[in-house]
């Protein structure tokens, strides 16, 4: 079985929108993380995702925070790839990148587009929230400069085709080089919705020998999870996207998120990366350079 | 949750192919029949599509060894959607439907075009086999004026888009109703391969309102399952198109393939169809009529 | 041949962007848009989307200008189906559509979701323009709450899938009813790029009963009405999106880019609709009530 | 422009099916050929596809029919690619070849696959005829080797998606080398029906580095070649195909059909390619050998 047939599984164990009391398994402390990204290192994922938050649960941008966290995380689980967000609506971008920077991840996720960023109840016939979420090419460009001092892999999140075929004048200014990993998000309302047909036809817009990876918010998450791994890509689970397994019961941790992902990977005939082989698929340093975050090398 | 969210899981319990030395699991007597069925039931299957064979396991068209098994199968199954074969080369038409029309099960499927029908073994560089399959129109209306006279719905038997297509004049004639039960099936050569893209535009090429189902031959019948689900389809597995597990390990029953397909329904959020379900969703009475099979009635 | 083989030519005469310096037939005064209006419908345009100016050939929002240019326009060519655009950067929203209000047109066009709306030159290495053009929901709500009180049919603009998508939420809450007119707008930097693959996706999630057509930006358009064409859509040409002929040649007149569309459209064997033909494919009353801005009826 | 911009134009300027009856422009005698395959050059075709007919007009594979057919058409029209049928229904496979293996044309074209191929008129609720077209990997193969022999170029004729995908155990074998020529037929019932949208996805198993054109039957061969048009394909008409212009009207020459192809190229804004630049895109030699049907070199 080569790499092709092997789905390199992230964990998005806590983002920065909901709460405890929403969903109790969400970590707040570093020790809490460390234990979700254990648990999600157990069940398959090779890659986790972080939104930092302060002890109290506070979400937070603030590069003491991230390295506390990914002390505790890589204490724990020693060889996961780490990747860092830079999405924050309302903040200079300078703030939205320090912890990049300053504690060099192996990855930095970054949004690649404008669009409205909206969610919509019919039972209570109104918007739940909405906003126009900015992310300007001078931000962006901003961004990517400022990973690529840092030597950290860009890891494009798109909304959207378009936001995809954004990469085009970036890959020509040379402040983004191919490979390119692409994260494709889907059911964000205001955004490309979540069916399969809308992955597949998002994911033929991807340069060839880039790599990319679905994610997906609410329930419909699975159905999307089943579509990329049908279509070769990578996926990502966590309780950032959604707080429920494939039954409908709320997980109680992101193991059990990541255990179902894992296993849809699994039953389609394909198999979960380890975190060498995913560096290998995402063209990532073989070895991660740790220094900034831990002090050491 | 509504029908939409129900996948319709078809058991091919045994085929005309392929033998117990190849595959131990493959049942020859109407009681190993009887048995598989009741293990696929079990499993989450609500159809049952038979090849029937001899007791000494030699493929047959004869209609009582097709009533023998079948009696078998629904003394230990009696709520399973019966649904039979007419392929077959080299027989005349009149042999290929007498089961049908004697013994009128639920469904009957028929191939809906003609084709080169190969294997080819990229080790061996040659080919296992390769013939031409024939289905003429005069053939394929043959069949469905049988199936409508006995009031056995069809399940179109189509292995590449041309053959969806093909169903127009025979709704013009009046031989086929819509709603129409069509099975996209993927991976043999000469016809459409097995990729998940494929099933996606096969698929939007059946009507609306009809319903459609993937078969695909090989190992790679767990990818085009898992992109049926995503892809709101039904699914079909069992011995007559793969004998292995998605592990790789060859399955011991049918029971255990239709496990691991209605796992993978299940992981992607929705259920597998109970059979009054799937009676509803495929457009099936809701009473079977079991007289000519059991002689009651 | 029925209304189905009838694609709808719009004719985009002037845009707010670009001036004679750069292009000579972009009209500025009442008399030239009558003009151009009059070119574009005898080569086989149904629809003008207007965007004012003053005489002096500067962009405007003041209904008194969309007033005498239209009433020059109906004078000269009193069939055609009339139709505002309200997109605008850096205006309050009651601005961008007291002429809607005020002068009721058939149609009024509206953006339906934010972006980064740029442009790039690979020979510069550097951006022509960009910025985020920012249509929130709330704005695209009070827009189409606006033009439903005035009767206005609103044509929704597009340059995305989740720009289609946001329709759903609309439809929903009252304020946007089906059948619905799309614009589909390709190869804004930012938005979808211009490629028939695209715009074949794009259009397959516009909902069933809706009507759609193409607007693509440079010359790229060119491939885009053949795509649109023989996809089944409406195409728009004109000032506003492209200044050169399929041939490289800048166009003396609109007429000329509308004589190019019709051909295209021809050639692959549909018609141009008649401005009657066009009210019926898009939904919009048989007779146009046009006293809001003749003063008369 | 770049010659991905330029598309190749062929002409079937007679085919076996149709006459003069049906169709006055349909040429019989070598004269009448060369006087067409002239009308078609001059109209922008590099490529002339011939089926040979004795000069009363009846259909031959006869290598002498052939020989003064290009020997007549060469002299009036030195510089154009001639490519020859090899398709025919129930003839010795030997018979299908004899031509191409003694007359070396610079292509050669052949089915790929088996399938049901019939038309249906729904006025008269019948068959127009329907018939099992067989070409068995063994028959394809044979020809294959024959061509190879013989330093033909193969067009590989598909009417499916299936047809396309067959090429693959082909060129493992190495009777068939990349980058392949395809031709992507639709409308024959039986195989994949005329839109632009199967188009698009028939296009897409296209291998990378492979060229395809698109062939059509009856006046729906006008909205594939706008759909080919854009999606960057090559394009045939032809007498072969279609008789009847985009108007509906029936075209008087071969050189009228390729007139409506060449403007549809160009106001997509590509260009029709001349021979020397059609042997590029095919990758066939840049001077022809003419040897073998000359008599001369």
């Amino acid at each position: 079985m080569g790499l092709r047939d092997k789905a390199v599984v992230t964990c998005a164990v806590s983002g920065a929108v909901a709460n405890k009391e929403q969903c109790p398994g969400i970590p707040y402390t570093p020790q809490e993380y460390a234990e979700e990204v254990r648990r999600a290192r157990d069940a398959g994922a090779s890659m986790v995702h972080i939104h930092a938050r302060t002890p109290d649960g506070t979400p937070t941008v603030d590069p003491g925070h991230y390295a506390a966290i990914t002390r505790a995380v890589l204490e724990r689980t020693p060889d996961i790839i780490v990747n860092y967000s830079t999405g924050w609506v309302g903040l200079p971008m300078a703030d939205r990148v320090g912890h990049i920077t300053g504690l060099r991840p192996e990855v930095g996720a970054l949004n690649m587009g404008s669009m409205n960023y909206a969610k919509y109840s019919p039972k209570r016939k109104g918007f739940v929230f909405g906003f126009v979420f900015e992310n300007s090419f001078d931000d962006i460009i901003f961004l990517l400069r400022r990973m690529q001092e840092a030597g950290v892999k860009p890891e494009c999140e798109c909304f959207d085709v378009g936001h995809v075929e954004s990469v085009e004048p970036l890959v020509d200014l040379g402040v983004l080089a191919p490979p390119i990993q692409f994260s494709l998000i889907h059911g964000v309302l205001g955004g490309i919705q979540a069916t399969a047909r809308n992955l597949a036809h998002m994911a033929s817009v991807v340069p060839d020998g880039s790599t990319w990876g679905v994610i997906a918010v609410s329930r419909e998450q699975w159905t999307m999870v089943g579509a990329a791994a049908a279509l070769g890509g990578n996926v990502r689970v966590g309780f950032e996207d959604n707080f429920y397994l494939p039954s409908g019961e709320m997980a109680t941790s992101n193991g059990e998120l990541v255990e179902a992902a894992a296993q849809i990977v699994r039953l389609q005939g394909r198999e979960v990366a380890e975190p060498d082989e995913a560096r290998a698929i995402l063209s990532l340093p073989a070895e991660p350079d740790r220094g900034a975050v831990t002090g050491e090398g």
